[in-house]
């Protein structure tokens, strides 16, 4: 049944799964990992991208990106739009599948844990200070930072004196994706995917959570349209740089 | 003398030795580690898995499954259940002697720990939130994810254009189980492998641990039987997809 | 577009936007990371050369040294001192913008953080204890065993019998570092590279930091002086060695 | 000038700047690293081990066992003790010199550290317990542990089927040492190398250590005898299996 439709979308449920998993781990009351603080939280979501892309894989996608982010910049970079149409639905509709999952996962917690904020938390992002333009400034900044990196590992395994085996690459990403959740996290939570924030807000808003408050709709246009334009100058860049 | 069983035991049983033995560091009083919380937890599994897996493959187990559901699965998926009585009584004694090296790894410091709870913690699992019907859920969703990652690697070492080297697979696999402990591991505390909980419960039941208390016995169903229906479902999933 | 002056310029700006991105996010007030302690700045360090030395292979440069006291170890190991004017400014320079892109990602995180050190120590190092011959010991001694160690990596590389896949040197370059971090950046925050320091402290010299204190240029000489003395004697016993 | 003298002793000496480099990083006051915990102590261990292997082996050593103990257990498994008489020298050299380059390294911390205890644990080892049988006990599964994952690692390597490059033995090797700090370090601090505790034992002593106390002699052997009847069990069992 493996498709590229498929790929994308159990990927990128496994991505959301792990990832949001990880925060909830850290933030609901009474899990075994409260309080596990910011490395855990980015090690969790480095490995949710090593799964997801290993997952997006085997599930038939030939690309295994799991974030519209990287599919738009790939477009940009090479001028070939096709896969978009295909791609987006898929991440994102495994995006808000991922999301409802971790809401299942951790059933009881929701109640337990008071604060709503932290709630929201385990869906999609917020900003440590809200400030609109440096928050689309830090979301650009990450997603480019990620697109570069991303460029930079798959130009090494389609070279023939620099590669490393091609199935290595999903854990140096999910590494590189641990990096820049230490280094350029702390501003806004990296969304730099916008499937990984909407899904997932879209999730909480839907779904009866308990002791929910708001999905911060006001917030939303920033985690999606910063990684898109984070993508659109990365993917220029690239195509400049010619890798 | 490598042989199948010989195997998965010592696989089985290094695999506890250092899983049981990451809790035992952390929790024990008066341990160089203890305190050092869900992250060090999480990861010493993770490196159990590796080692237990190398273990278990030089010892001579073509699979190094080192875990009941994983054995099981893979018989759902392909259908040949003839694995099962060798591999799953290899991988309970195995588990059940791992634990008795911890017990005696950390022997003096049973009597300096006074909660009883947490001498349990070191041999099995326990629910953060003792709510059956959310425990069975975590059970099942943590083991469906471990199913499909270690399906998808599979895939992808016996895959020409997207390998690896077959060998790097424990350490990846081990990377996988670092994700799915910190990321779901928060609510049961991710048992996902029937060997490893049962075996050490009996041990914890057995032996003459320095004021133990209950092996709670009434939660010993579900850290068994999540792993069993996760993997069940786990395995026909990865058959209908194909890889 | 690629060159080895884009190269190094590029990946040393990589390493610095992830590097002194860390620290930022360690230390600068409201931060998600706030807090999150020497071993995530150190992994953070790690991630950030394993990115910066692929980004510099992919823009070009065929040695992908990010720090000029390798550029300086090679060539006195080599005896070849033809890199060095193309590599070194390329290096400054790209550490410059480099920090000139954190200063721009945390924007509004500046003004929330009374301590004026902590500012600066998001750009350049300061030592633990202000002690110019300790200080100056021990950044020969983290550098002398960063050449020796990438030294031997590369060896390995070259060798039939021991090799692995070259493009995997810069995921293990990047863990050496996290345990030079780890193991020896307690004293001085491990400058061990000429231009992460010089470069980044210009900027804090220049950019319009809200409530920057003094950039220590009383300081700056030993972690720039300190990793050429211990890159010229690396790149001699290397040289002794043979290897 | 390579050798496996050299090698050995090259080798080691990083090891110990590296490992016992991360104790002083994490206990001397004032370090940038104080108080940063078990997991970064034994993930700098971790490092350790990967670096010194490294530099064994382009130093010369074809063997790279930069541990008595692993010496010993490859001679009992092979029957050939050849190698001992120029390995160990050169292991016990290499520790006793890595030990003197931290005291060199962290200088002004020794003063400035009250508690004598934390400047021996910086060298050597010491018991959480002390109860000799418990400890030999300790030391000799933990040595155990790690004979019989390296000889599965090693197993690996040689075999063509479930091979990885040998280049990566030495990474892998390191994470089953941060597994075995994490998981069996807790009761005695994980000696499981007699020159890692010897040879720093030494330097303690005769260094001149600012308000350092005693070397503590009567637990010396411990970490010496416990990895060396671990090595020799261990050693009879692999040949026993045969792998």
């Amino acid at each position: 049944m493996a498709s590229p439709f498929l790929g994308e979308l159990l990927g990128t449920m496994t991505l959301i799964v792990l990832g949001d998993g990880v925060v909830a781990g850290a933030l609901l009351a009474r899990s075994k990992g409260e309080g596990m603080g910011w490395i855990a939280i980015t090690a969790g979501w480095a490995f949710a991208v090593v799964a997801g892309v290993f997952v997006a894989t085997a599930a038939g996608s030939p690309d295994a990106h799991i974030n519209p982010a990287v599919t738009l910049a790939a477009a940009v970079s090479t001028g070939n739009f096709a896969k978009l149409p295909v791609y987006v639905p898929a991440q994102m509709l495994g995006a808000f599948l991922g999301a409802c999952i971790v809401w299942l996962h951790y059933r009881p917690h929701w109640a337990q844990t008071p604060d709503a904020g932290l709630k929201l938390a385990c869906f999609c992002t917020g900003p440590a200070i809200r400030n609109a333009p440096a928050n689309w400034t830090s979301e650009i900044i990450a997603t480019f930072v990620l697109i570069l990196t991303i460029a930079a590992l798959v130009t090494h395994t389609a070279d023939a004196a620099g590669s490393f085996p091609r199935g290595l690459a999903p854990y140096l990403v999910g590494m590189l994706v641990w990096g820049i959740g230490l280094s350029l996290g702390g501003t806004t939570g990296y969304a730099i995917n916008p499937a990984r924030d909407l899904g997932p807000r879209i999730a909480h808003a839907v779904l009866p959570i308990a002791g929910k408050g708001t999905s911060d709709w006001g917030y939303a246009v920033i985690p999606v349209g910063g990684p898109v334009v984070g993508a659109v100058l990365a993917g220029l860049f690239v195509r400049w740089l010619g890798i």
